[in-house]
């Protein structure tokens, strides 16, 4: 009876077995059977056409009106503009220009150019994006780090002290670079450039660019007529320590700059302390203006060493279109920094749309962004303006200040444009050391230390990354510290590549699932079958025989372990392995040979469609044989364990 | 009853589902308590411990005498050097010689070196590499690729037909170089820079360059006096076109030249069909030198425009040490110059050194292979001689000779320094062109249309890269051919990273795998979940805006098929992810904020350990919630099912 049982028992088991069997092999066909993946061309023709029918799928007649609406989305929301808005927006409006025009004119002072380019650059800029751009609350005009970026790539090519009339001609030029550039990403839909600078390398530019504008309004602060180009903190440090030795200066400077600046800094305070006080700070860089310039006007200070502004052309824009240099010998060097500013302008005014659109929960299309941007300052290179962004700091006063739309960017550019006309003339005696305080209150917004830390904590590299740019900016150049930071973090995605992870893989208890066994200490190896998997998504030339050594280096220590048993087999687990070049078959060639030749049988488990086609087309399967190769890690180690000795036996062999 | 029955029913059913989630909790928890990864510096302070103890892993005493074989793998197999081993290398060792001779004097002509420079580079080098390198079939010598290299850049610099002796000291001196790159390059393991060169690259760059080196024998087949520096087919073809219109030119050498080509390429061709004659091939080109110099001494050709080598200077290797020029204002240029030569060299060495080892069936170490070539290099740098590396036509020619191991090598260097000594001065009548015809007659072995064509095959964007460099060097120059396989290879990488695929996945039928279903057909999708696999093993500042683009837009297409049930759940798969940086949990954060939304709920699946701890420290684990991350896509959809609606519902609101 015993014996019967027990035969009836094995018989079922055997059985069991059997349909196991069937199933894995109904598993390993469909692997076998999968379609063909695209063909290259197809893939070349089918992506074109995805273009072109997003363009032609409604309409002739709607086409045009949704084109149009696209472009200029003022065409949307303007029909449901309300009264009511408009007293929120006339409010924010008037706020926003109350603190742009003393920024606009330090900016300009920044970017070496005369006051009145900055308030140029307030006027037209706004009014462009205002029917083109989607976002309600970003404020346009000039900001510290694009007049930074200006100032200290161009006066490169020429010096702004010896010729200003080119140097501001070549502004323009590069503008117009920029504006082109912006168009082109967007139309072209290359938002994914703007990408490229990583979140962290901008932190770390964004407080090097502050500190390094910081150190260039020590030459208004203090007064000194003797400056650097340079930008690095060495350079600026040294041009101020012999200036302050060889020359007379005026205290007068230093004492007007700072007190203001004490004022400016206090009125931001109570403005954090009671939000319903938020105008204040807002208005209190146009108050000290009016002050400093009264006090100035009213003492004559300006006979007694005190800097001030002095040429200030008013009225409105006029035209630059005969200012541009297209035939100018540096036209490559200039197109160079048009695409720095390009990229730097789009990158700020981005993350600053996408925050405040976040706040309010509505979604910015970064390419129609990017149109907007490129169109304005296009439009703004041939009207003296020179490069626009969306500025951090007056958006989150345009926002506080209860904007609903971008009108109040509309009313920002009208205040602006009747100060050009009618108040220029009384800025004749505003102290320099005024506009220079203004600029140095409107920088600890761009050095971000909170920000810094979350990234310390959460990834080293990034890290270095923020440093690598922060430092690079600090004590190279601008340009220095963006291409330190992109090189890292590319360098740092070719690295992945080149040396990716491998990893031992171990079944978890009481499951079909097989897991990293660095992660799971629970999950447990099974004996005599080695399962790796591959941890990245190409095996290319670039790795190929890194992988390859590898895993022979872990497979030769554990053949040296006898105590995990004689190695029969080793299962390679593909699944993350999405494409493979001829280097990366050639690889897996070797590496089956040198397996076969220490006795170890190779298979592989769930390889993905594009890889699966290439072994096939490469007859690496008819090499390996498609009875090892396996639709999961699980069933893999199933036929292997099932497999009789026999069976092995003749493979090792 | 019937109640009843149903009752305990769905209390079993509930027993059930109780246990299983019991399981499933279980696993989360192994999943949420993974040990944490080693952190940055943890890393760091470890890859370097690894090196160390690499070399302090044996006794002291045992140390040296492993370092001293390792490094002089000589030591090793000299001791069971036989005499029957002998016999067959000397035989080898003449075969090389016979051929060696020829092809090093034209090379030397092709590096618009005199004619000795060539069997100079043929007798330090292969001696050195004897003593150093592992691979036993290799022949070390000068090479049609890196000649072409070194001629075409350092005449950009110096023209050799101006200035011969300061073109020839900076040749040494980017030898040294080269050298001293390829010997470093082994000394930190650098070995993957040589995987940089793509093979599909590697196959386009040489068919590319033989077809140059090809085009520049037309010089000396011609006869043509007046050649162009310029390495391209449009310069080279307009010299040429140019030459023989304007100038006188003689048919002599022509007819020698291709009489003698003719005769190589015929002896080839018997070789290859009788296998016992494979000593005819390796000996014609120095029975036409015999012949054709023979023709000219007797019949006084040389006074009828053939184009003799005159210059031939006899004796051994003098000392270069004096020549190198390290104050030269050009050390900057011979550097990049030395690297590019370092890289091409040891790609050739490499893989001719593999190809064979895997046919003999023994490894090479790549990294040791580089301290020997770079070795070797740099002592022929002091020794007059120019950059060497394995051949590959003379290592199949030593190979089919029967050589045994690398001693061959040594009889060949003894028999060209003896030739040296002796028979220089019977060169001096030997005809260019004839020259020129072993030089072309070495060049189909470098073109390998099959290969382009397995290529074309197997991998189209391979292809492109083949065909990249093959265009960039017959129509740009050999950098630029370079230059641009190796761009286009990498920027494949960065464009993996940039664009990965986010794929749909369903569940095989009959089990609980869960897979692609573009691959896999059969697989079907579970109403309401959607689940969603990120294929890249990073999630980074370069791609999650693009992922988290991507994941919307699909969520977004399957909201507006009705026909597949409202989606309550997303699971992301990211068992490929292996790192994420800020950008990427950011990219997370708004991805979940959006799902929220629009009432989807997020639910992550197989955290790798990084990412999973990124997760943790960055709160984004908090945020989402302990019970909606998973160890696999399984257990997710499971637990979704079986999640009531009500508790679904909660979700909702």
């Amino acid at each position: 009876m015993g014996t019967l049982a027990n035969e009836s028992f094995s018989i079922e088991l055997q059985q069991l077995d059997a349909a196991t069997d069937t199933a894995r092999n109904q598993r390993t066909q469909w692997l076998l059977t999968s379609p063909n993946p695209p063909s290259f061309f197809h893939q070349l023709i089918n992506s074109v056409k995805k273009n072109v029918d997003k363009t032609t799928k409604q309409s002739t007649n709607g086409v045009f009106f949704s084109f149009l609406k696209g472009l200029f989305p003022i065409l949307s929301w303007g029909r449901n503009y309300k009264c009511t808005m408009f007293k929120h927006d006339i409010m924010a409006g008037l706020t926003l220009a109350s603190l742009c025009i003393p920024q606009s004119i330090g900016y300009a002072n920044l970017a070496k150019l005369d006051p009145q380019y900055g308030l140029y650059a307030s006027v037209v800029p706004p009014l462009i994006y205002a029917v083109m751009g989607s976002s309600r609350e970003i404020a346009i005009g000039p900001v510290a780090v694009v007049s930074l970026l200006i100032s200290a790539l161009i006066s490169k090519i020429i010096d702004p002290a010896v010729d200003p009339i080119a140097y501001r001609n070549l502004v323009f030029t590069a503008t117009f670079f920029t504006g082109a550039f912006q168009a082109v990403f967007g139309l072209f839909r290359l938002g994914f450039l703007v990408d490229f600078l990583s979140h962290p390398a901008i932190v770390g530019f964004m407080g090097g660019a502050a500190i390094v504008i910081g150190l260039q309004q020590l030459k208004g602060l203090l007064g000194i007529n003797h400056f650097t180009t340079k930008t690095d903190v060495v350079s600026v440090l040294e041009a101020v320590y012999k200036s302050l030795h060889n020359e007379p200066w005026f205290p007068l400077n230093f004492v007007l700059g700072f007190s203001f600046l004490f004022f400016i800094l206090m009125t931001r305070f109570i403005g954090k302390r009671n939000k319903k006080l938020f105008w204040l700070p807002a208005m209190a860089p146009l108050l000290s203006v009016v002050l400093s310039t009264l006090i100035v006007y009213l003492t004559k200070a300006d006979q007694h060493g005190v800097n001030i502004v002095k040429h200030f052309k008013g009225g409105i824009n006029p035209s630059s279109i005969h200012q541009l240099q297209f035939n100018s010998p540096h036209i490559g060097e200039i197109a160079k920094i048009g695409l720095i500013c390009a990229i730097v302008a789009l990158t700020e005014a981005i993350a600053v749309g996408r925050s405040f659109a976040s706040i309010r929960g509505y979604h910015l299309d970064g390419n129609k962004e990017m149109v907007a941007i490129g169109c304005m300052n296009l439009v703004g290179s041939l009207t003296s303006c020179y490069t626009a962004t969306g500025s951090f700091s007056r958006t989150a006063v345009n926002y506080s200040a209860g904007c609903e739309t971008v009108v109040s960017n509309i009313v920002m550019a009208i205040t602006v444009l009747i100060s050009l006309e009618l108040l220029t003339k009384l800025l004749y005696y505003t102290p320099l050391a005024i506009l220079a305080s203004i600029i140095i209150s409107a920088l600890p917004g761009l050095i971000d230390i909170s920000e810094a830390f979350h990234i310390w904590k959460v990834d080293k590299t990034d890290f270095i990354i923020c440093i690598a740019a922060f430092l690079g900016v600090l004590f190279g150049s601008v340009e220095i510290g963006l291409i330190i930071a992109v090189g890292i973090s590319f360098g740092k995605i070719i690295l992945g590549t080149i040396r990716p992870s491998v990893e031992l893989q171990g079944r978890l208890p009481g499951t079909d699932t097989f897991c990293d066994i660095t992660q799971f200490p629970v999950a447990t190896e099974t004996q005599g079958v080695l399962i790796i998997r591959v941890n990245n998504a190409s095996l290319c030339f670039a790795n190929a025989n890194f992988i390859r050594g590898r895993i022979l280096s872990i497979v030769t220590n554990r053949s040296e372990e006898q105590s995990k048993g004689k190695l029969r087999i080793l299962v390679l687990d593909m699944s993350s392995v999405m494409s493979i070049d001829t280097s990366g078959i050639v690889a897996l060639e070797e590496l089956n040979r040198e397996l076969v030749s220490q006795g170890i049988q190779l298979a592989i488990a769930n390889p993905r469609l594009e890889v699966m086609n290439k072994l096939k087309v490469a007859k690496f399967v008819d090499e390996l044989g498609n009875r090892w190769i396996f639709l999961s890690v699980g069933d893999a180690v199933d036929a292997c364990l099932n497999a009789k000795m026999g069976d092995l036996s003749t493979i090792n062999c």
